[in-house]
């Protein structure tokens, strides 16, 4: 079987299945770990603290347009992809190393370009980078580990402690990042400043990692960064929770310039273009409620945990949405 | 300027100079750094120990030939070129995280044979593997991120406490990773047994951890790992430390398959051809030698650490040898 036939996320699951199975709880390292593979990041228990880390990558060709000049974007993506899933745990991030593969025949102020981006948003989270490995290749390969840890006496945020009744919120707006990679790929002739922002909604996400310590503080407990759009995502949590979930199409946070630049596309990109980088999260009405009156961004309830496995999308008449496009997954050609 | 007119070491010290340039003396982050870019993991001070992170990738066509079948032994050496820097700084390591990035063409039993073998190295040292990431990708590229830490009370090996006087020793025996390359690219007709043996050097490293740990128990302050050749990395010794060094031609332990197969070029190959990942480390007469006794392979020692920054290598009448061929460096060509 081909891994294209199998798909980025069985795949996933057979890998984990395997590293899992080599367990041995008399070792160290097994006894401290708390969560492996299969959430936004690893964390174990530290001396003092739960630590946490997490590694993901950008392709040239694959998660950005091959020969796209956007070299200082692409160095702060990069790192903000990362910061995002230590986000979602709860965690604050400390240190990241920069893994970077590209031709000898990339300019050196390009490299130079791409780390000025990355360091920028490093400065911003109090990120050191500290280590990393460069290597010659035909493209353009980043992979950046990050380092964090949880405050200590604070809990770690998972995907897998979602119960029926709870309400589904997301930050901010979506399917701006999804817009941005359509006019990079499309060219679409779109008013200039509207293409801008769809441009920085895709190339410069911001991550959420004021919004993840504010909901631990909270008492949160179950959240996720929307790297592959909120349909996977939260199908994931439910997953991983073993319930389903209902979202109510006319309450999904769609990004104005998404819904002025693509019209009724503009829903689909919200619900399965992905790389967004909000949080999604689940909990009651009042502690929702809290976390939007402190919150710097919007917070909006956009559907409910229930029982079951299904997540199911209504429109405001309460009738199933049709015609539905899946969200990203590798190697899956659709 | 192109990167392969910089070369790596020029793009690492470039990037390196500018991470370190955002040091922030006020965050946490950066006052428990001890050790950031340029050693062969970065350290920190932990609660109750000091803690290691490295990162390191293979990326095929430059690292492994294309359309190898060797899953298996990718998998180990993967996971064994990490474990080698977290030995070469005297740490035990952890924690690994794998980011895959491959074509959608590749078959499921390839990916699970890589796992295999990183997996069997794993076990073997007690480290988990505890997240990863995979991604399409047109060509193969295994980055692995390994997290250890120094036993508590151990001194940390770095690369930048070698002294005038010291000796220089390495464990094992070498080039004989650089002649199984050779073997398998040229498919050279050897002995079955000697290109077995030499195939298994390249593919198939053994992370000197144990070693690691002897040397620190010892008193040894500095180390490296032979990654890209002798007289590179003993260069890169030299640098760290502002010392020289004299490497005399006629003590270099060349593994004997190498000479075997390959006559007057096997000092060459052992001199720069890299990969071996033995631990190449300095210190007094009396020290090594206690360490000879106690090692399970064996220690040798082939020069010694001068005044001066030139690392240079000598015949047994004293003469300095020429014509030498560099270690490897990624984008440059030779």
């Amino acid at each position: 079987m081909k891994v294209s036939e199998l798909g980025e996320f069985g795949l996933i699951d057979l890998l984990a299945g395997m590293a899992q199975s080599t367990r041995d709880s008399r070792l160290p390292s097994w006894q401290r770990l708390l969560i492996g593979i299969g959430d936004d990041a690893a964390a174990w228990q530290g001396d003092n603290s739960v630590e946490l880390a997490t590694v993901d990558c950008l392709v040239e060709g694959v998660h950005f347009p091959a020969g796209l000049a956007a070299w200082r974007e692409l160095g702060w993506k990069s790192l903000a992809i990362n910061l995002s899933d230590i986000a979602a745990m709860g965690g604050l991030p400390r240190y990241a190393l920069v893994s970077l593969s590209l031709p000898g025949s990339t300019e050196v102020a390009d490299v130079t370009a791409l780390y000025t981006g990355l360091l920028e948003l490093a400065g911003r989270y109090g990120v050191a980078i500290i280590g990393g490995n460069t290597s010659s290749a035909p493209l353009v390969v980043i992979d950046v580990t990050v380092i964090g840890r949880v405050p200590p006496g604070k809990p770690v945020l998972t995907r897998a402690t979602a119960r029926p009744g709870e309400l589904v919120a997301v930050t901010g707006t979506l399917g701006g990042a999804a817009g941005g990679l359509e006019v990079l790929k499309r060219r679409l002739n779109l008013d200039p400043q509207a293409a801008a922002l769809l441009r920085e909604a895709f190339l410069r996400p911001q991550p959420r990692v004021a919004e993840g310590q504010l909901l631990a503080e909270e008492g949160i407990k179950t959240a996720i960064d929307i790297s592959d759009g909120l349909l996977s995502d939260l199908g994931r949590v439910c997953a991983a929770s073993g319930v389903g979930a209902r979202v109510d199409a006319g309450r999904v946070p769609v990004a104005p310039a998404v819904s002025a630049a693509f019209g009724e596309d503009a829903l689909a990109l919200a619900l399965s273009g992905g790389e967004d980088y909000e949080l999604l999260f689940t909990g009651g009405p009042e502690v929702i409620d809290r976390i939007r009156v402190k919150s710097a961004l919007p917070v909006t309830v956009v559907g409910e945990i229930t029982e079951g496995k299904e997540v199911t999308v209504v429109e405001s008449t309460g009738k199933p949405l049709k015609s539905l496009k899946k969200g990203w997954e590798h190697f899956i050609t659709r």
